[in-house]
Order: C-alpha cells, then structure tokens, then sequence
C-alpha cells in the first residue's frame, strides 16, 4: 500500500504549481525507467566553450564515462572520474546515488558519439556531431526521432513514468543555437558547467552558427527538426522522440537545466497534446543560478511544471562537491530529474540527507578516500 | 487481485515437472519483458542450409524484417513478410499476437546483422557472424557477453520475468556446432524450419567448422564463448549474457526450439547457479517434430523444463497457417515463448483461441485478404 500523496518538503515547485501537482501524483509510488541519451559534438572542443572535462580534448570522453559510471560505478573509457577542470566531479555522482536508493533501471540511448562507453546502449542511427559554425550538424535526424518516438512508447508500454536526460557536452551552446533557432528564446539565458558562464563566447558561436545555416531568430519555428540538423546536438531528435513517445501515455520527467528546454520546446512541436504530461526536474543550484535563468527560458516556452530537488552539498566534508555551492555544474546526466523521481516513487521514503548520505559513499569508494 | 495458480489447458509441461510448476507460479500474473537478439551468419547463405527467407541472399534480410514486425506489422526493410519458400509466414505472426494481447514490451538486441532493422536497437558490439566453415566465425563475444549481462541484470530491476529469444537464419547449424563443441550433443538432432530437415548437409558444414577450428568433440565444454566465437552465430554470446544476466535474479523463459539450447548450454557453463531460474517455452510443433528432438538435446545439457504451447493451425483457412502442421517453421522469433508468457502472464486469459484470433486478423491486414 502507498501512502497518500504529500509534497515532499525536500522538493520544491518553481513554476505551474497545479500541474506540478497534478503529474507528482501520477508519479507517486510508481514503477519508473530512468533513461539517459549521450552524444559528441565537435562544438565542445572549440577552447572555451565546454568545461565539461578537464581539457576540451577530454569533453568527448565525458558522455561515455558518465553512463559507464551509471553501470560499473566507475569508468572504464578513461582513468578516473570525468571532472570539470579544478577537479569537481560530474553530477553522475548524484545520479549514481539517486538510482542506487530507488533501484530504478537505467537505459543508454546513443544519439550520436565519438567516445563509445562500455555499457549496453540504445543505437539511434546518429552520429558524432559537427561543429555547430558549420551550419550543417546533424546526420539522420528523422531516423533518430522516430527509433526515439518508437522506443518512448515502448518504455510506457510497462513503467509509469519516464525520466528522460542527457550528458552532452557543450550542450547549453547547442541548446540555445536551436532555441533561438526556433524563436523560444529571443536572448541567451542559458547555463553553464562553470560559475564564469562564457555567454559572450556562446553567443557568438551561435550567431556564427545560424548565420552559416541561412537561419533567422525563430525561422524554424514549426520545423525543430530542422533546426536540430543545423544547430543542434545529436542527443537532441533521439530525445525528443523518445519524450514524445513516452509522454503520450506517461508522465515524463525531462531531467536536466537549460539543455533539455530544448527538448522541451522540440517535443512541444512536434506534439502539442503531450503537454499536460510534461515536468522539468531540476537541482536548487539550477533554479537559483544567478547566470542562467530556466524559469523565464521555459515560461517563454510552454506552461510547464519545474520542481527541483533542494540538495545542498554546502555542509559536504569534500571540496569538489562543495564547489556546486559555487556555481559549478549545477545538472547534468538527469541529476536532478533523477533525485526528484526517487523521492517520488518511493513515497517520500528516499530525502535529500539519504541521497546525500550515498553520494558521499560513492565519492569516497571511488576517489579511495 | 490475480488468482490462484493452475496450470492452464492450453500449455504442456514436456520434462522436469515440478521445476516446471515452481517457474510458472513465479511467472503468473507477472510483469515480463519480451526480447529478441537478431543476427545474421553467412552461413545461412550456403545454398540449402537455411528455408527462413524465400531465397538464401533474403535469409539475411529476415531478422531485420521479423523484428519490424513486432514494432510496426509491417516490414520496412523489404517487401512483404519473410516467408520460407512455398509462402509459410514467418513465426513472427505469432509472436505479434501474443505481444500484442498482453501488452508486453519489446527490446531488440543486435548481436551482428548485416541487414540492420529500422527499430530502436542494443548495439551489443558485435558484427554478422563469417560463414562457420571459415572455424573463426565472430569477433567481439567477450564484449558482446559482457553487455548481455548488463542488460539482462538491468531488465531484471524492473520485471517479474524476461523472455529471451532469436531471430538468426542458419541458426540451428551454428546452435549444431556449438553444442557439439561443447560436447553437449553428440549427434545431430537439432531442428529446422523445413519439413524435410537437411541434416546430411548440416553435419557436413559442422564437420568442416570444427575442423577448421581445430575443435574436437566436447572439445570446448566449459569455454561456450570460445565455441561462439569459432562456430556460432552472434546472436549467442549477446542471448547468453542476457539470461546469465537476467536470471541471476528472476525466471527467465527462453524462447524457442533447438537454437535455443546452444544458449541455454552456453548460460549455464557461464553460470551453473541459474539453473533453477531456467524454462524452455516453446511450441507444440516443436516438440512433436519427428525430424528432431528437443527433450533429448535438454537432457544431454540439464535438468530443465520444457513448457510447450499447445497452438494447431489445423483448422485455419488460410494455406500458409496450416503448413505449420505439415512441419513447417515449428518456432522462431520467440512465438512459442512469448505465447506462453502472455498465457501465464495474464493468469490464462489469454489462451490459444484468443491467439489464433489474432494471428488469423494480423495474417489478414498484412496480406490484404
């Protein structure tokens, strides 16, 4: 028997309180499949852009090592932990402990990679993207979208809901390429793995990037698509159809910050009726970062639910995971959509002290501390 | 509420009965995952070998095209449905209807194909399998293992029970090669999808792979994978990884005839404790098959229990149907597995009445009749 349906207080509801209560509830003791959709573009390697990995060489190998972590509780595509430069350690971490509490079951989706991780994945027919200045990403968008919408509905068939992220480095610079591509978002409001967020430096390759693809701000409206094969990233139509897939039937969670308002806005596009079954699932750090701002970013885009899980790592004995208290990282790998879920499928029984309480064990397991 | 276990009229227990009722009751009213590992070996080229397609070169297209069944009802890799020579449907039918009357899910896991489905697949790392005469037939099944494993663990976090099954044409002549490496099967009793069972020519092809490969009788009983690797198909060492995997932890029906085997002696040669997690699900036609006999290929492995479906297209209108009763297909694509599991899974509801409805409406809408 579950236990009737109350907002956990380690949970908080940043926008669409009624709807955020009305998909909290379907989710409420429920059965549900985390998934998360990797990919490379060749964007993150231009210096400056993504610190995502300790070099912008290392940025590739990102994506792989953090669903590796997912599996295997350590990586085996590279040595050590994928850490953002300083040494502070992916949000993995906390994904790692979020589906370790629940015992929710993780799926790799491959939207398109370089670095390929040594873990059972989902093949989309996409590939390692290009740089986005060149206008022309993407290759197989429609086959990607489609395997994705093909396998959401596949997901839905047995689970009650679907949690559905990303590792994709360089993927806010994407996401606001295909945003602004799509008219959503008239000015950058987009996140960054680092407190000093390079705007300048996105909003440049951005420009550089619609330009070369003939496109105006909010000339693809009704065609995101389109704007992905251009500008985008290719975790992006593999996720897309995925969320559109499940949320026909589902209540889905898009785990993640400003990189999966993107896929919110594609989906949204694409299927317009799959709205009421939307919810972002964020991290505090996300909500609250002062160079970035999702709230407005989604509210531009739809009336859709944010709820975020209120960890704080400012009490942690570890540096690299106090440094999330300064801006660094914020989401990433469905770190928050992950730990929101787990307090919601277990009734509340899994809070933030227990997730903290895991993620410390894993850190110390895996830096030998 | 489910009610109480007994054993439904429409199945047959055909060895170890007790083992055989102790799964069932675990499996009844369960929540199950259906999978299918697909993949293409040369071998099935070798004129007479494989009647699983119309001509040899279109046995390597029936993987594909069987799996794009159970997503869509309709193939997309080519015209029509794969059919044996004489126009005998595929065993997918089958499959179809019992997937579709109970609402399981499908995952397809690509072990190697040259013909690759448009349907979101796991890339198990493999390639199509080298005609076995070659004795060094695949590349990878370490790796290809080691995934299956994965995701048959990850299946079992969030199902009551897995059902693993094949679509490889050529595949009862690496399933011959492999048991006779391991010393499993000493003489040629393995199965085909013709009435008229080219077994001189199978013995022959066996003969040279192990000789090619330098491999004795029993040569190979306690390295499966090494026996893959020189004289399988790979669809194996992705389905062996996958039961090992799964059934760690949760029943796991394999589904199929003779090809079958090769994977249950292969998972448990990895893992001997498993056993007890084992259950053959198959169909009546096999077990009646005058040309081969699965309960002493079994015997030869372990002391696991054979459950068949007791489906008769006797009184079918249409020709294609009724030739399953002459000794054409028999299994395959998991048909006989799958309807056993959506028997169990939904307490009886569903029984063969209810499936042979259904193959008779799918068989209409595909063939416009």
């Amino acid at each position: 028997m579950k236990s009737p349906f109350q907002l956990p207080p380690d949970l908080s509801i940043n926008s669409s309180p009624k709807r955020a209560l009305s998909i909290m509830r379907r989710i409420w003791g429920g059965r549900g499949v985390f998934t998360c959709t990797i990919g490379n573009t060749l964007t993150s390697t231009i210096p400056g852009v993504s610190d995502a990995g300790d070099t912008p060489e290392l940025t590739l190998f990102t994506p792989a090592a953090d669903v590796e972590l997912l599996f295997h509780g350590r990586t085996l595509c590279m040595d050590g932990l994928p850490i953002n430069p300083g040494g502070i350690p992916t949000p993995a971490t906390l994904t790692m402990a979020a589906l370790g509490l629940s015992g929710m079951a993780v799926h790799v989706l491959n939207g398109g990679t370089k670095v390929k991780p040594h873990v059972p994945f989902y093949d989309m027919g996409g590939e390692c993207g290009q740089d986005i200045r060149n206008g022309r990403a993407l290759n197989n968008v429609r086959q990607s979208y489609e395997k994705g919408v093909m396998l959401g509905e596949m997901f839905s068939r047995d689970h009650d809901f679907l949690i559905a992220s990303e590792s994709c480095a360089g993927g806010t610079t994407t996401a606001l390429a295909v945003m602004m591509a799509m008219g959503v978002l008239k000015e950058n409001l987009v996140s960054s793995s680092s407190p000093k967020n390079p705007r300048e430096l996105k909003s440049k390759i951005v420009s550089e990037a619609l330009q070369a693809a003939g496109i105006e701000l909010g000339g693809m409206s009704d065609r995101p698509l389109q704007a992905m094969e251009c500008v985008g990233d290719p975790t992006m139509p593999a996720n897309v159809g995925l969320v559109v897939g499940a949320a026909r039937k589902i209540p889905v969670i898009l785990g993640g910050g400003t990189q999966m308002c993107a896929i919110l806005a594609g989906a949204l596009a694409m299927d317009k009726g799959i709205e009421e079954n939307l919810l972002l699932g964020t991290t505090r750090w996300m909500v609250n970062d002062p160079n970035s701002d999702i709230c407005r970013i989604v509210e531009g885009i739809a009336d859709i639910p944010i709820v975020s899980v209120n960890m704080d790592y400012g009490q942690s004995p570890y540096e690299g995971l106090q440094a999330y208290e300064w801006g660094y990282i914020k989401d990433g790998v469905g770190c928050g959509g992950s730990s929101v879920a787990s307090i919601l499928s277990t009734c509340g029984h899994i809070g933030c002290q227990q997730l903290l309480d895991r993620v410390h064990q894993e850190y110390r397991r895996m830096l030998n501390l």
